[in-house]
């Protein structure tokens, strides 16, 4: 279902390129996602977002269930403790829209992601969101694998 | 935050007065309840109905964590293993609607709740659901002491 | 997104062929759709079914957003009025689900679809749902074009 | 549902004491707002902070339905331009939450809310929402008539 290819029309417009190429995700508007106003409800914007991180994960190895599984004293999960949205315009019913994701730092504990969401290339909102990994209830240095993993994927080291 | 005691407007309103008081929460219907159509999306009321199966259980001294907790091998979950529902008439953002809740049969192994929403005393929509209990992936007997519960609750017997 | 075309693992396993192949539409299970038992929550299956029957009536050209605009007094949608479901078996984070979705019988206010959702081929949930079209508040005649896209995809008269 | 009046455990712990005493809501944590972690789903919280905002703006007077009506060509809808988020402790299943929402600013288009939820006193999760008023598609400044109602709930003067 995800789309990881860079579709032409997902590319930014009148945008420096960045160094590094963002994950992409295509995901589709539908009912559930929107409210009475007549447009996508602000929250499922997180849903959104979300989805494309886990995709970006999953693309290097690291998948949700397995690794980070609910199981066993040892479990690691991600969890997001910090998010800056911008919401710049609406999205609709039917809308095909790309959600990008990049790594912009990893430190011991936590990760920031930019990420945005685009339809036909316009930009509809921007987000920063630092991730940290929590296992038996407390947060814990993201292990060597991972590390290793995120830090090739920004093409930098981890303080980028 | 639930409203346990019936409220005059919750009463039907032309209907053969139950032998059994069901039990009832009254919910408001928020921004994130409704979709595009200008109504409340129909997966909603699913959120609505299972609220009040959990504040009817709450009612009866059953919490979800702690006696089901999430933690150790023989932790309960109640499972909805089927539904039937009628969609009589839509709800709209603001409304405060009245769920309905009581038991009509307990099993050995599964509980049928059958449930209504209601707004001002008209009834919206209606629902059948069979519930079960699983334990490590399968489906348990229920407890005695839930089973008791229970049937203090219709009234009656386990075969009603 | 969508995934159109029958994939193999979707085929069903020791089940007779239907006459008509449904229409299939592949999706992810994200942390948005789990709960904290550590499977699917309930309603979430409502969500899939619902994006199912969206991208059925996209491939009949029936697009809800257009067609169906939420804009002008004659803007018609399609209300779910009953539905039955069977949830056999529970799916879990970062599952791939195939939904299966096609017509049963369509007349003259309402259209039955048949819904499946499968993890491997494996049935996980079968659900009935009941659909209305609804403009300016009141239930109405299925427009003759939609009817007529609907029967030719049942491959069979109105009354199947 | 909602609990205008302040509850003694919602009373922050060590916190110097706010010239505004905010609007408060509480909420309960059903299974629809967790995920398969084991805790409250990170979207889930801004459903619970819209409620929140829902019921600060109508306890001043200003309802969703009717002022700001999804019918006509002058409608009004609130949407949300801006969010910064700490997520500081997961809430669980079953927990009782506070939401406490006032307005710090309000400018001319645009107003911006303070937002935390708590459980027994202790702070999960604070948010800064800057709010605008949309209508025809386009920003608009914020009618005298709720802008007058704001100063007066926040105590103080637009520019605060």
């Amino acid at each position: 279902m995800p789309r990881m290819a860079p579709h032409p029309r997902d590319r930014p417009r009148g945008e420096a390129a960045s160094p590094v190429t963002p994950h992409r995700l295509t995901v589709r508007v539908y009912y559930e996602d929107t409210d009475f106003s007549g447009v996508v409800y602000h929250a499922s914007y997180l849903r959104f977002l979300e989805r494309g991180r886990t995709e970006f994960l999953r693309a290097l190895g690291i998948a949700h269930r397995g690794t980070f599984g609910n199981v066993g004293a040892d479990g690691f999960h991600f969890v997001v403790r910090a998010m800056t949205i911008e919401f710049l315009k609406p999205a609709l019913m039917d809308d095909e829209l790309c959600v990008e994701t990049h790594p912009s730092a990893t430190r011991g504990a936590s990760i920031n992601m930019m990420q945005k969401i685009r339809r036909l290339g316009e930009v509809l909102l921007t987000a920063k969101v630092r991730i940290a990994i929590v296992a038996g209830g407390k947060v814990r240095r993201i292990p060597a694998g991972i590390l290793a993993k995120l830090k090739a994927s920004t093409g930098a080291g981890p303080h980028v």
